[in-house]
This record gives structure tokens, C-alpha cells and sequence, in this order.
């Protein structure tokens, strides 16, 4: 028969009131890391749709992954077609797919991920609040785009619909975007080429993520 | 300025009509498996409380990872005070704590672990949705044990509180579990100890994830 090997331990008191055990990895945090050679963390994307997120966190994933990193992107959209689709877009329905985004970010990072996400994520509150949640070597990427150029791109044809009055509170048009006061790093996609953007963010990330 | 390499891709009806645009990463799964010489998926780790999941799980990760696997643990505790601390333990709650679950668990089988999920899932019905949620590469495992063993292995005391009468449809205790009818994998706790139920398991992963 199995012997149970499951410790007694200590009961808390919100332990108890809840009956909730966390019983999870045995692997720590720093033997992932040490595996991979990097730290493990999150780089939250903040900007306005089309300042250049997405592409510059899938160059630098591509770049990472292929020196060996662990390294993942979370992207909002992508979030919102599975594990948040039952959310809508009302304050509620966006206040709290970013906080499942940040738990499942932080979750990430404890497997040892860089994670790369990238969320427009408007309010300074809110990201004050995702960090909260993260907790552990978070760090505010503010991708920089002038709105006419993010109209330009209009990479999703958003402007344009929200501009004809299709889209309610559309951050840029309806809803105004606050920059981060001090952002970790701030790339501006008006004054460099993608290339120069993509070195900027890989260059923070072996900086501030190398295993010493 | 930036040139925006994202391309207007052809818009799906659905992405029309939602606003929504998945644009994650660009590192395939199989990029990822090649990396880490396995297939990535998901084991659904399901019994009574007791019935040794999270003892056989946390082995296993220990042992896989020495091996150098990409392999995590999803323990249904840890995501409640986390991710689904929001959710009570109602029908409804419990339904959308496993499918919040199969989501993460399926976004970590993308970018290229091998999830160990431990949740007690007493449903048939919840074990079928939750497969068609991680939709691919989804092993169903039982940890089969005699209820008596569980109750008398009682590791978090929560059988003793449910036959006193402090928790209401406890598995086992209040409500019944049903036995996956087809697993992929049935370990019996009862009747074999803690090394020889890892070691069936580890031995089932290596055979059915190894890549070809």
C-alpha cells in the first residue's frame, strides 16, 4: 500500500477556514533558473494598439529562444480567445482579464519563463496592480508610438472602425492612454526602425535576466 | 519610425464581429519539443482526495526534470489561491475552476511543458469538457485508491472535517466520484507503494512523449 509521504504540516488559519493546501512544484524557482541560465520574470508590453507590442516581443522571442532561453509571450488577444473568453469589455471584464493575465504570468515565471506580454493595459492603477500580483522581478516596458502613427499602421484595422464610431472606448480614440511615469525601459517605435526596438528590449532583457 | 511588420492578415467574421486578434508567439510547439527532445501535453492527474496525486506527481516532475524535461505541476490548490481565488466552491465555481485549469495547463503544453495536473475532477462529464478544452496531446490518468486508505491517509485532515460534518459535498464523504470509465493510465495507490506508482508513470511519459 502507498505510504502517504504527503508531510502533516502546520495548519494556517486560512488554511483552515478555506480547506485549501497548496501542494504543488517541488522544483524551485531557482533550480529552473539555474537550468536555463537566466532568471526567470516578466516584461509587461504596455502601449497603444499598434505602437509595436506584438512585433517587437515576437522578434525578441525568437531571438532569446534561439540562445537557449525559456522565454513565452502572453498576448491579450490571444488570452481573450481562451482562457478569458467569458469575459466582456466593460471596466469589470477588463480589470480582471489583466489580473488572470498577471496570475497566469506569474505562474510562467515560476516554471522559469521570460515572459513577454502584451496588453495595451491603458491605466497606471491597473499596472500598478498586475505588478502587485506578479510580485517578483516585474518589470514596465513602455513601447512608445505617436497616435498618428499607430493610426498609420492600424495593424488590426481598430483605428479606423473605432474612428467611424464602431468601438466603444477604444484606447487612443474613446479612452485616453497614461503613459507610465517611470517605466523599467521606454522604446519609441516613432524615432527607431523595428530592428533597433527588438536590440533595445533583447539588450535590457540579457542585461537585467543574466544569472550572475 | 518603425516599419509595422505586422501584415493584415485576411479578418475572420469572428475577429470582426469581437475586436480580437491572436497574435502570440511565433515559436511553434514543435520548435519547443525539438528543444527539449519530448512532446509537450497534459496528464489530468484524477482521484479522491488522498489518493496520492499530488505524492506521484511531485515525483515524477523531480525525476523528469533531472532528466532535463520541460515539466510542471498545475495543483488545483495553489491555482485557488491564485489565479481562481475569485471562485467558490458552488457547482458553477468548481466548473469554471477546471476550465480555467485546462486553459493555463493548455497554454503551458504550447509553449512546451509537460503539465501534471492535480485535481480531484469527481466528474465524468467535467473530465470530458476539460479534454476538449486542452484538445491535444491530453492523457487522462486515475489515481485509484480505497476510500478507507484516503480517509485514513487523511493528509490536510480535511476527511476528518468532512464526517464531522464541516465541509459540505466533500468527495468521497458528501458526494460520489466516478471513476474515469477509459483512463489512459490507472495507478492503484492500495495496492502499490509510492516509488512503484511514480515509476509507472514516469515510464508511461517517457513512452508516449518521447519524441520520435
Amino acid at each position: 500500500m502507498m505510504d502517504c509521504v504527503v508531510k502533516k504540516e502546520a495548519v494556517s488559519p486560512l488554511q483552515t477556514q478555506n480547506n485549501i493546501f497548496p501542494d504543488g512544484s517541488k522544483i524551485s524557482r531557482l533550480q529552473r533558473n539555474e537550468r536555463f541560465g537566466h532568471q526567470s520574470g516578466v516584461l509587461w508590453l504596455t502601449g497603444l494598439s499598434g505602437s509595436g507590442k506584438s512585433t517587437i516581443a515576437t522578434g525578441v522571442e525568437k531571438l532569446l529562444f534561439k540562445y537557449g532561453y525559456l522565454v513565452s509571450i502572453l498576448d491579450g488577444d490571444t488570452v481573450r480567445s481562451g482562457l478569458n473568453s467569458d469575459l466582456d469589455f466593460s471596466v469589470e471584464g477588463r480589470q480582471e482579464n489583466l489580473r488572470r493575465v498577471a496570475e497566469v504570468a506569474s505562474l510562467f515565471a515560476s516554471s522559469g519563463h521570460i515572459v513577454l506580454s502584451t496588453l495595451i493595459s491603458p491605466q497606471q492603477q491597473t499596472r500598478d496592480f498586475v505588478k502587485q500580483v506578479v510580485s517578483h522581478n516585474f518589470h514596465t516596458i513602455y513601447i512608445k508610438a505617436d497616435i498618428e502613427d499607430c493610426i498609420d499602421r492600424d495593424p488590426k484595422g481598430l483605428y479606423k472602425k473605432a474612428m467611424a464610431g464602431g468601438i466603444e472606448h477604444f484606447t487612443g480614440i474613446g479612452q485616453s492612454y497614461e503613459p507610465p511615469p517611470n517605466p523599467d525601459l521606454l522604446i519609441d517605435t516613432s524615432k527607431h526602425d523595428t530592428e533597433t526596438c527588438q536590440m533595445m528590449l533583447k539588450d535590457y532583457i540579457i542585461e537585467h535576466f543574466f544569472l550572475k
